[in-house]
């Protein structure tokens, strides 16, 4: 497991930070965050600084893709269009895709890790019993680690790892407990910065992923009710 | 050629214009150009406004890259790596590659495609005859129409179209005069905005570029003297 230089993707939510202990065990770690216009821009910076503080990461980078916003297409960054809640079994690509965005945040990796010499990019997304977008499937991952091999320098060698791709919600809380990850410094909600709302689908997922797993999520929700353990789902 | 709609990443010079002078013709377009703290951002911008007002596009997108020059590691973005010049015959990546800044382009290109139902990113990089980078090969924007295609919804369809992969420079001239494109708007020097230094690669390429078309670069340069249709090369 040794010898990794891993630049860590951390949006602040829970995955990321799942990922981001994973990636501290094994090796050198660089942390990095991306503003893109985003609800809860602010919230999911500070879920970050206190992640990168946690593990005492020194290497960290700060983007803004504010230009995302201008782009729009999106309810993350579309104030327009309102943040759905309350129904995770909607079909086809949720509102709140925001058009590519992974690349953009893979591409800022990709240019981190080969000026800083990393040889490779954990990322905690996950393509089943989640989100539905389109740049979260593995299929997407696999295609961008090869253009990042053809658009870099021969010597550049840069893995892009998905350790979380094909888990449950309830096995990431999990594998983050049994890693004592600090569930309580990191933000998952959509469409509120002081108290999670507990209704968007961000919300949802992480409280079924709690309750499934037996575990008490440590952040306080607006609406307790929703708490899924006690409505069962 | 009916049919297609072209987002044109535009940067304002030589390459890029004679490549929007093609999608002009082959359909409807959308320009948009990317500073990412480069020396000449500003005389760039400036060359992109031109070109889009000479063509009557009113789908104009500007967006601000300036994370690349905090992530460094290129004579372009780095004031403190000295911009050479006057040696065409250098071997290896040059000290003006930016690390994987193609790819933040094409994501940008990407997202704006899929929001505004473009079918088509038309870019006017050159694999031969050209900078030596390693984002400019026609293997690595294979790779990233890949990756495109696995990271956007299922109905969107986005063709990387590089019309100049395989030119030679004096091809991209002679094509460009075909075209009637206003060479006097477009702008290549890597180090000043006033007037082009003549001796960055960029010049460099550009000048013998024109030497060998047999055509006169109507731009002014700081050093007339290297132009290389009198000194031969």
């Amino acid at each position: 497991m040794g010898g990794y230089f891993s630049v860590v993707l951390v949006s602040g939510g829970l995955d990321s930070a799942v990922a981001a202990a994973m990636a501290v065990r094994e090796g050198d770690v660089a942390f990095l965050h991306v503003n893109y216009g985003q609800r809860t821009e602010k919230r999911e910076l500070e879920a970050f600084n206190a992640l990168a503080d946690h593990y005492g990461v020194g290497k960290r980078l700060v983007v803004d893709l504010g230009y995302l916003k201008d782009i729009g297409g999106s309810a993350l960054t579309d104030r327009t269009i309102d943040v759905p809640g309350g129904d995770l079994a909607r079909e086809g690509i949720p509102v709140t895709y925001v058009p590519f965005r992974n690349a953009h945040m893979l591409s800022v990796a990709v240019s981190w890790a080969e000026v800083t010499g990393a040889n490779r990019i954990c990322i905690g997304a996950v393509e089943e019993d989640s989100s539905g977008y389109p740049d979260c499937r593995e299929v997407f991952f696999h295609a961008f680690e090869k253009a990042a091999g053809a658009g870099t320098r021969p010597e550049t060698s840069i893995e892009i790892a998905t350790p979380l791709i094909h888990m449950k919600k309830r096995d990431i809380v999990a594998k983050g407990a049994e890693l004592n990850v600090p569930f309580e410094l990191t933000w998952s909600c959509y469409s509120a910065e002081e108290l999670a709302c507990g209704v968007c689908d961000s919300c949802l997922l992480r409280l079924r992923g709690f309750s499934e797993a037996g575990l008490e999520d440590p952040l306080p929700y607006a609406t307790p009710g929703h708490n899924l353990r006690e409505g069962g789902s």
